[in-house]
């Protein structure tokens, strides 16, 4: 195996453009897969590392967490995927033997956590290299690169029917909604609010209303989010800017007699998550978290909204085992269970890819995806 | 019926002592029952309350709702209980036909609720009078008077084996501690923290103890509490304030290769709550706040805790429901897999009800019991 030199997007500094250019890709590890990426999402948590918010982004860097490829070569000690797999790189690993893969209650995988969140291989030293220069890895993906290296505990093969750049979508937004959703056990039946209509939000509408969830309330600032929330299965829209003389919380308990069932935060604001937990029902909400907060802000509310019966927890990629699960949500989709198409609402080339940052903030995209040919 | 004159300490103001009087004890409505008080805890509840910290205090009450006695008279429509049962006071009630009542998810019946939170009956109304003037209620109980007037739905008949001074107990602390530990589904085998060493704390550490939690950590900044934890169950015992370097839950963090399975927060203090939370293990760990905060605190953390699986949740006497389950924990009693007798360290009669309050606060007291005679 060989080093592989081809086009990716550089961060070097945090805040400024992406820069793409020629990278060399070095071989695998023994325990490791290189993969020819084919399409990358971007999401808000690549954003907020290159903008120098995140302690786990180390620059110069390849981000991009979100992707789908074929799998180019394997180390000798992988035998989970071979070489021609399709693959969806997991920033959220599974290893099948650390103490919490085998706990049954997370998917929260640490074999290779610590090293992926300082931007090297579990080994400790990274696989790409530019004008001479070590770049960081990120999430431990990195698909903003035509080609990349990850841990094998860090990809999973997938359905070779599904097109990739679709199934990319799967690699983080959509499935940590959907998962997040669906993996709550008394959801059918259930009153839902949903607060944030993204790539996020809208995958969780979609699994409370495949869970079952009977009354399903979207929750966004922007009006236009109407539509895409009713097309995936809400049954109610809120503007909370539009609620007046009460907080939405309030507004909320109002209209479910007494709070809902199950509320999901996908914005990642404090406030937001917040008033998620209190619109719950007294003696038996639950209020997911399920957007990445900024740095350094803190959740609070009176200790009485627990004591009272509501719970707060949150959920990480959906509560989703890549290796075990993810391969079934992709059957989902192909099943025409799972929407996805209705996520891809926006394509760019590799050549453009700061621009799909600038596609992600307006108010019409869910996920504009980035073709690496 | 007629109405009864005897002796009740009364709060005439906040912060005030109580004074020991003779009070008019109004016949019960229909559906409300007369009981003769025998024993009465004291409570921090009740201490907050009349300190004048709770906004549900209104004065002039009768404070007390950890209490046991006698049913005096019934009215027409009471079918639960008769003249002579031996029972003990709900101030969370269980009327069994509510929403609350019928999820099968809460004990937290709201049938009383509002009515008991405004100090009156459920007609808006009160039983007390003394020296012409109306005294409130409290929490649905006031266990400070010699007899007193309850809702249907707010008392219980226990065995009339067990003993009053010690059965009292199980009205509030006790039961509140026992139930939320025993009612956690994965306790046994796991590793479980209780923050507060007090009456409360004192009986999760049992509830842990009878649920098969393998390692029992109580904590507490008084070290006299070491060897009432032991005594109790618990396997390790840390004073925070011997801790350097590093808070508390980073050191429970590292003893418990990674964090509690269980925690729970005895004592009322937001920090605490918050170092609860997260001395959890990632993934899975569960916190369970059982202590009252003062008015306007807040507790606060940051949503990556819960994020990577962190629960943070409560528990209102102790999830249990006082008709259908409080029975079964007096027998729990009586059986002896419940200890209550070593709880009751000091006794005092009605004339010295404050300084059983003076006894509260001793760090040698876990409850004093006043003998309402």
């Amino acid at each position: 195996m060989s080093i592989i030199t081809c086009k990716a997007a550089i961060a070097w500094e945090a805040g400024k453009d992406l820069v793409v250019e020629d990278i060399q890709v070095l071989p695998p590890g023994p325990e490791e897969v290189r993969l020819k990426v084919d399409y990358t999402g971007v999401c808000h948590t690549d954003a907020y590392m290159l903008n120098g918010h995140d302690s786990e982004g180390k620059f110069p860097v390849v981000a991009g967490h979100e992707g789908a490829g074929v799998v180019e070569s394997v180390g000798s000690q992988v035998t989970d995927v071979k070489v021609g797999d399709h693959v969806i790189p997991l920033y959220t690993a599974e290893c099948k033997e650390c103490k919490f893969c085998k706990s049954g209650k997370t998917n929260l995988c640490q074999r290779v956590r610590s090293t992926q969140g300082q931007g090297v291989m579990p080994d400790g030293t990274v696989r790409f290299k530019c004008r001479g220069q070590d770049i960081y890895h990120f999430m431990g993906c990195s698909t903003f690169s035509q080609y990349t290296v990850v841990s094998k505990h860090s990809v999973v093969a997938v359905s070779k029917e599904a097109p990739k750049e679709k199934a990319c979508l799967l690699g983080c937004g959509i499935t940590t909604g959907y998962g997040a959703a669906t993996k709550q056990q008394h959801i059918k039946g259930s009153q839902v609010a949903i607060f944030g209509v993204g790539c996020v939000g809208l995958a969780a509408i979609q699994g409370a209303k495949a869970g079952g969830a009977t009354r399903i309330i979207a929750i966004d600032t922007n009006n236009k989010k109407e539509s895409f929330a009713k097309q995936h299965g809400a049954t109610d829209f809120i503007n909370p800017l539009e609620i007046k003389d009460k907080s939405i919380q309030e507004h909320l308990v109002e209209i479910t007699d007494g709070g809902l069932d199950y509320t999901f935060d996908c914005t990642g604001n404090v406030g937001v998550m917040r008033s998620a937990l209190e619109a719950c029902h007294k003696g038996w909400g639950e209020s997911i978290i399920i957007g990445v907060a900024p740095a350094g802000k803190e959740i609070s509310t009176r200790p009485f909204q627990l004591v009272t019966g509501r719970v707060w927890k949150g959920s990480a990629f959906g509560g989703v085992k890549g290796k075990s699960e993810l391969p079934g949500i992709v059957l989902d989709y192909l099943n025409k269970k799972l929407d996805v198409d209705s996520f891809h609402t926006h394509s760019r080339p590799l050549a453009e890819i700061n621009e799909a940052f600038h596609d992600m903030h307006g108010g019409d995209c869910i996920r504009c995806v980035v073709d690496m040919k």
